[in-house]
């Protein structure tokens, strides 16, 4: 079976860095079958890149190796680090890109299932280590010889505790009501909130519940976009589990000037 | 043989649908050769869509699965279907975006040979489904179960037509000039026109004939860029067959002002 | 072992242009490994092409076939041509796009392992060639023939010379300062210039070295970005073994308004 790796970084599309490390891939593991989430991170954003991570792995067959790097700290103290859990296997900085991973698996699984380790074997890594390139010079050999086989505890010293970048939570107002915040605007304009389909559960039938983004009220929780006609703004929950503002055949984002950081409210319709 | 299956879609490649997407896809035909065409469709644009996938279809091996996902009409009442041809297969909405290559089709094999099927059996689907995301959770699996082996008859009860995306025709004038549009502008700025070569053909000898797009007169058709000097517009026959408006070493598109919808004339020279 | 081939074009991700090479190459080579560095070169800028070629080719396995398509002379007299060295193969137009591997690979190895053909053996290509798309119609299919064992020399007839796409070299002032330029911005909006670490080396230790490029001193040369705070610009030895201009946490490009052709110079603190 050919390994999968998947390749997560604001390096964008113009320049050959990804193809470099793609070729450095596949000097290691010539049968790894590399595929791109995305090269569009904002730059230097890890709570951004924790969240697209914590996005797709549910999708990938188990033991896939998801490469990231999203590395603002290149260069400094900060750590460099690979984790492997029941699902999948994580290779990157260590400055809170695995954040919602990490805490998920630990959730989940038993401590000796959820391993991290911190990478200070060089002999996985090219030659000569660039002070700006570590993609390049040691996450990608390391991520193709973890996909060639080599165990984790091969790549240096085991980690107990990993770096967080904090997804906010929504928080329960005294008035019953939930609060949280817009995480992220998608290409097709979908606001995306931190407000579980559990959470909104919780406070009662859907058809019950009103949503407030910012100072636009956009009425009860539909089902789907049809639900409304065309040019309607609604909230629905989103494909991947969370409440989501959308605008039918529209550009919420844009037409309700909401951006990453909104307040998203719900309360239940006395 | 390791099977073939494209990706044209509308996601755009900023967000993860479309590396949730190949997830999908790997864990049931984990075999696959994912190719991307594009995921830059105008958001939500059928007629766009379906000029892309005619545009591309005939340059890969046969039997090649093509994923389309221009969905705009997910979780309404839209049918999702998958067709063969003794050329390639097809999955995605019954929206249009097959209609050129379902029309084409019809018109050169028997009907025995081109089939489609409405996608009614669940078990090929992944086990919850969304109702704004069937990319991810019917037309992806059902793709890669496609690839995989599984017959087309499998997966629903046959369709006799399917939905088209009318790519418009051009039209022949009481005057003897063909009248036409442009239906797509690249990113090259090349115009490209619904005029086929063959509808040229008809009208005289290439350089017999005058083009004008718009209000601007481009003159009579030439062979390539190199035929005019640098800065200058022209027509020419383009790489996919049809009439194009360029600019030698520049954006037609921009310099020109011309947009989809925008109208061609070709006329004979006295 | 899959035969990797590389594709670095100016087609842009929108069309199906770069789909339907894959297409053709994948029905002469189904085993490729095709792996996509960028699409994004400036159109028809042979200068940038050049260069990005010669910065990810080292990091690739031996024997690699790149396929470079940015061919504003297309339809032209210029000629087709593959070349191979001991390091990898290469497919394109010769209009100077592999002049810098070219000129690297001349200066290496001996000229019977440095070899390069006019394509000219049509049963090689597509059975018809257009006039404004050999991406498609020669240089694919070349490639995947490449790829798929055909020796060189069944492709034409051997080249002596090459065009080459002058990268300009660095010039030693009068009063010992060294004087280049920025030859490309990337997506962070780091500066790359033309001045080697070589150069750097020749002219003394790099904590005596100052910069400035265009009006902007900034001071002596970095080992990395963390060496300076945040949003300050900083000169550092690049990634890719060249003189680069950063600004750390930002994009020193817009920050400092500098573009490719900007002067870089570099002088020995007294």
């Amino acid at each position: 079976m050919r390994p999968i790796i998947t390749l997560t970084t604001d390096f964008g599309v113009r320049d050959s860095y990804v193809g470099v490390m793609k070729g450095v891939i596949l000097g290691i593991c010539p049968t790894a079958h590399l595929i791109d989430i995305t090269h569009a991170i904002t730059p230097q954003n890890v709570v951004e890149a924790a969240f697209v991570v914590q996005s797709f792995v549910p999708y990938f067959p188990v033991g896939t190796v998801h490469l990231v790097v999203v590395d603002p700290g290149v260069g400094s103290e900060r750590r460099a680090v690979a984790l492997t859990t029941p699902r999948a296997r994580y290779v990157g900085p260590d400055n809170g890109v695995f954040g919602p991973v990490w805490q998920d698996a630990r959730s989940r699984w038993a401590p000796a299932e959820v391993r991290a380790v911190e990478l200070k074997v060089p002999r996985f890594w090219r030659p000569q280590i660039s002070t700006t390139f570590h993609g390049r010079d040691i996450f990608a050999p390391v991520a193709a010889h973890l996909a060639a086989g080599i165990a984790l505890r091969e790549f240096g010293p085991a980690l107990d505790t990993l770096e967080v970048a904090a997804i906010p939570e929504p928080v329960r107002e005294p008035d019953g009501s939930l609060r949280g915040s817009i995480i992220y605007v998608d290409h097709f304009g979908n606001c995306i909130s931190n407000i579980a389909v559990a959470h909104l559960d919780w406070l009662g039938p859907h058809r019950e519940l009103d949503v407030t983004v910012g100072d636009h009220s956009v009425g009860t929780i539909q089902r789907t976009y049809a639900d409304v006609a065309p040019g309607t703004p609604l909230a629905l929950p989103g494909s991947n589990g969370r409440l989501e503002l959308a605008l039918r055949n529209g550009h919420a984002g844009q037409m309700l000037g909401v951006t990453a950081g909104a307040t998203v409210r719900v309360r239940r319709i006395d």
